[in-house]
């Protein structure tokens, strides 16, 4: 059985007739996603629970340290393991992985364990603002050029859609495919989180030594949340497309960032919210 | 301006022509759905800090307290309020609410300030589990019987769309909708994020001295995930019927608690994940 998924039986109830006044029953094996919570430590120190899609583990809790400002380089990143640990039947759960970071390098003092979620203390009633959940950019993604045709950047959401193995069966997972500037698929992945699913490619790409992601396009299968924009621009990623709409505050930073920002994002056409100078247009008609 | 939505100037690139060589271009006015952050403190300290959609945010805290496990009853809410607050521009922010618990209660031990979203320090490693993610139910859902016809419950996706107005504008958020057992709509919040938009039935319930919601449907406009399983479990709602699929520990949890759980809920067909007894069908036909 496959970590990805997992087969439940359930019913299936259907009315029929003119007025729905009967019904059909069917009883049948269904796929489900699967959903596991995956504690991520540093140096041994508890730092998050996140609930996540099992498989590319190491990838996810490298990507979400990229996301938390505390890694933009490999080097910093000593190991990564499982913790031991088995669950009720005496199987081994593969839900705790420590990460060691490399050279005596801790986590900021902002951004200490137990913190990863909530504001750090400000000392000031009232002040709570985006400096609460920004983070510190390690890379500058507005003097990427990155010139993209309107047709490649207008594909991608089929092109996410054709590799999305998990979606395919079960209808209930989020994607995130990191394309280079001609469409071609670097690295996509799945989750029932969103923002795990780009974590996964984010830690893919610092584990291959490509961060910043520079001259590339991340395209995401859902909305575009402030977060999304933020964990983007902490990859180095000059280009984000959504299939659906963006907030105003991911509206807000991609504009501060000079990233381009992409949305309604379907076969051919697209809304553009920042930074339209990269997409290349053939020629006005119509 | 409404603070649920906000103006901004986008362009809209389409490829025309056969082979798509060429393209339209045109720039408007859009309407996005606003997302800033809220600090919640309780007792004057720093809980949480969640991106969430401005609007009933009272409702947004009294529920996510719920949600955590801390609050069941509105009498143990003594107040909340917005802390002062200012932006560079000099408007209040409203983007602080301290929750005051009554009568001397106190967050429990596990749950004290910081660890929301972090497991509790189970001093073993490799003990990372469900437990790190569960909350203890005050309500139980199991022994209601809360019968509900099939075409009632079918029906539910297109009640909740029709009073969408946030999404009609935008696109861009999710729904969450409560309604009775004769599919009468009982309150509907809209949020970016899809647990808020849960938190803010749930908190408007609570204020309204409703908790437990026995007798109740929560319809919600996309997937069943575990959470969303349990923000209606410890709200004492004994049906949960999501648009699209819901996780593996979605089901799971549903199964533990008694609750009903249905997914791919469209009009008139749905897929029954656990205690189908509760669904009334019409005679069998077709």
């Amino acid at each position: 059985m496959s970590r990805l998924t997992q087969r439940r039986r359930i019913t299936r109830l259907t009315l029929v007739g003119s007025g729905g006044d009967a019904r059909q029953r069917s009883s049948r094996e269904d796929v489900l996603a699967v959903e596991e919570p995956l504690e991520v430590r540093v140096n041994g120190e508890s730092f998050s629970v996140t609930m996540r899609t099992p498989g590319q583990d190491f990838d996810l809790v490298a990507g979400f340290l990229v996301s938390e400002g505390i890694l933009a380089h490999p080097d910093s990143l000593a190991a990564m393991r499982y913790c031991s640990g088995v669950d009720e039947d005496g199987h081994q759960t593969y839900n705790v992985i420590d990460a060691r970071l490399a050279g005596g390098a801790r986590l900021p003092a902002s951004v200490s364990a137990r913190q990863v979620y909530t504001s750090s203390s400000c000392g000031i009633c009232g002040t709570a603002s985006i400096d609460a959940v920004s983070k510190v950019a390690h890379f500058v993604v507005a003097d990427d050029p990155a010139p993209i045709g309107l047709g490649v950047l207008a594909s991608l959401p089929d092109r996410l859609r054709e590799h999305q193995e998990v979606f395919d069966r079960t209808g209930g997972v989020h994607a995130a495919g990191l394309f280079d500037l001609t469409g071609e698929l670097l690295c996509l992945r799945e989750d029932v989180g969103r923002h795990n699913a780009v974590d996964k490619v984010v830690g893919w790409a610092l584990r291959e030594g490509r961060l910043p992601l520079r001259g590339t396009v991340l395209q995401v299968s859902g909305r575009a949340s402030f977060e999304l924009v933020q964990k983007a621009q902490l990859a180095g990623i000059p280009i984000l497309a959504a299939v659906s709409a963006p907030s105003s505050l991911a509206v807000d930073l991609a504009n501060r960032a000079g990233m381009t920002l992409a949305g309604f994002s379907r076969g051919s056409s697209l809304n553009v919210y920042s930074r339209g100078d990269r997409i290349r247009e053939p020629a006005a008609g119509g």
